[in-house]
């Protein structure tokens, strides 16, 4: 049975993969075309991610690819996976007991996340701290004094490893537990400089990413790192930002992934303090001290939402079944309803008159053939 | 008939003095333990300040003053009208067309205030600025810069004259019109090296005082025209405050006169912005930019609550009775009520089982002998 794209399939069945299952579960999310949601989709309806890469090539074309989509094959997936070992780092499951819980609550959580370090601390309360590169002296005390008090009060610390602020919130916080988020791969820390802050923080924390081994990070893959960050998180703290910086856009996703937006306040004549003070008259709670955070997460702590992706072993026998093709005629009255302004499925299901396994499943192979693109509140929009 | 003391006694009637009347409004004002709430009761009690200060000497001593209450006399009061006149200083009575409307809402709203400059920017929409006396270089240009911009836009900027930010506020808005509230006399501006500043503010401003002319400011003094600052405006502008501050003090006194409290932030690691951190943790409007304060500002200006007191040429023959004295077992009974905790009317009266009439006849006698303190929310408490 297939089931709509955002629903969890079961959110009872703790997730444990097989060493197979989770080559299996590498291959898909390294295959062209498949990011988290799409992952999401294959795994719902095809039941596992075995099925689903059987099925790929199929759906892309289906979805009108001008070329065969790349499929990760089992040697580099298992030598990713080797690679990785030889580093410590291991990949987690969604699903499995040693994901974040509070990531696994956004709607775009990676299925593997390959985390170098302490595993325990990923389901320790985080706070996240982020702010300008080129920080102030004051700015970077305040991200000092910030984490080193959040830290003695039992939250775990995550950033970015960027320069600045990012730097001094992990750098205050090694002691306590701090969590770097990566915008590449483990073997690709950036900056290069910050090599021996990873090295000290894994000892109390972890640095997570899930990016391939071997995956140097550029700019545009900054921003998708940035939704790890406050996605691990129950709340984000900015400490110093200019306006229309990084740091404000993580704030931005931290509230779409309904996480607590804090900031520090700062003179409006100091261009570093703009978006920081601009998310405060935005609602953000003003930072002046540990206690100010701690004040809102307290009752916030403790309260979890979960999703997991079902494998087959795990289903009683009534497990999910693969989409039924699209009649041409219904595919053709979707695709017409499609443009590049991002509409709701539930619009398309009204409008086109196609029922919702119709629309999934052709939203599905589109999809993978690398001509839509899902956005934040279940919207598509084709690429 | 006697009224409640903090209810208007005639909205609708502007009052227009006699030269008579303003003397002895003078006079009864500069009497010894009358205050603007005092002056209130006095003249809904009797109906004119001139009866008010024939029934003084009595009232007191039925109150139990210890020695004969001083009452300013005729010939005080002409010297120093005159002496007023020689400065170009008018007096405005609470409820005369010329008396700021804003400032009238107060419920200790000075009955007589003494006004240099334009009157005409009395009744021209204001916005309060007060902080730091030694102000940071940051702060001095946020003031002028708000300042400006806040006069640009058609605002009067109040503040109370002092070093740094006042004077910073003070000097940004001569062009366009500024307020300067006086803790002394006119004849004793302090800090003395502004005088020239209140010079050159009267050409398109106005400085006011309710203190005699001849009074020298003491500390204590400044508390009671803070009121002044923030009476006279719509909000309050606090932009640089340490914690503990008077500026602070305005701020709160500005809540009180339900009049919108706005702050500038700052870094948590400059003192100067402890006070006005808090504040906008406390709900005050964060403010970065004249249009923050604009934008709540425009709705709020022109509601006008107003109120007056009647003089007997006024009065329709049904006009106000003296107060009968109470009798010595009600007096002693609502004595016995008071203590220095602050109580309220109300309670006074259900537990003395007194009539309100004799309860607030009471209190003025006491108030007179200067042994009561009337407070905020018509609280009273003995001295």
């Amino acid at each position: 049975m297939s089931r709509p794209e955002t629903a969890p399939l079961d959110m009872k069945s703790p997730v444990h993969l097989t060493d197979d299952q989770r080559l299996d579960w590498l291959r898909l999310i390294r295959s062209e075309n498949v990011g988290p949601r799409t992952f999401g989709s294959l795994l719902r309806h095809f039941g596992s991610a075995r099925a689903a890469l059987a099925a790929l090539p199929d759906l892309a074309r289906r979805g009108g690819a001008a070329r065969p989509v790349r499929i990760c094959g089992r040697e580099e997936a298992a030598a990713e996976l080797a690679a990785a070992a030889r580093m410590g780092v291991a990949f987690v499951a969604l699903g499995e007991d040693d994901y974040p819980a509070q990531l696994a609550t956004i709607d775009d959580a990676p299925p593997l996340l390959a985390v170098r370090g302490k595993l325990a601390v990923l389901n320790q309360p985080m706070v996240a701290m982020v702010g300008s590169r080129n920080a102030s002296a004051a700015g970077v005390k305040l991200a000092e004094q910030l984490a080193r008090d959040l830290g003695a009060a039992g939250l775990v610390v995550v950033s970015g490893l960027a320069r600045g602020i990012d730097a001094a919130a992990h750098r205050a916080s090694v002691a306590t537990g701090t969590v770097a988020a990566l915008a590449g791969g483990h073997d690709h820390v950036y900056p290069p400089e910050h090599v021996p802050l990873v090295e000290a923080l894994i000892a109390n924390g972890a640095a997570v990413s899930e990016m391939p081994f071997g995956y140097e990070p550029r700019g545009r893959d900054f921003p998708r790192r940035n939704r790890l960050i406050s996605g691990l998180a129950h709340g984000v703290i900015v400490v110093e930002a200019a306006q229309k910086s990084g740091s404000l856009i993580t704030g931005r996703m931290a509230l779409e992934q309904n996480r607590e937006v804090f900031a520090v306040p700062g003179s409006p004549l100091d261009p570093r303090a703009a978006g920081t003070n601009a998310l405060i008259k935005q609602g953000a709670v003003m930072v002046t001290e540990a206690e100010d955070v701690l004040a809102v997460l307290r009752p916030i702590i403790g309260r979890r939402g979960e999703q997991a992706f079902a494998e087959p072993h795990m289903s009683d026998g009534h497990g999910p079944t693969p989409p039924s093709e699209p009649s041409p005629d219904a595919r053709a009255r979707i695709l017409a309803l499609l443009g590049p302004t991002p509409v709701t499925i539930d619009d398309l299901i009204r409008l086109s008159g196609a029922s919702a396994t119709m629309v999934q499943a052709t939203l599905l192979e589109l999809e993978l053939a690398g001509r839509l693109k899902r956005q934040q509140g279940g919207r598509v929009a084709l690429l």
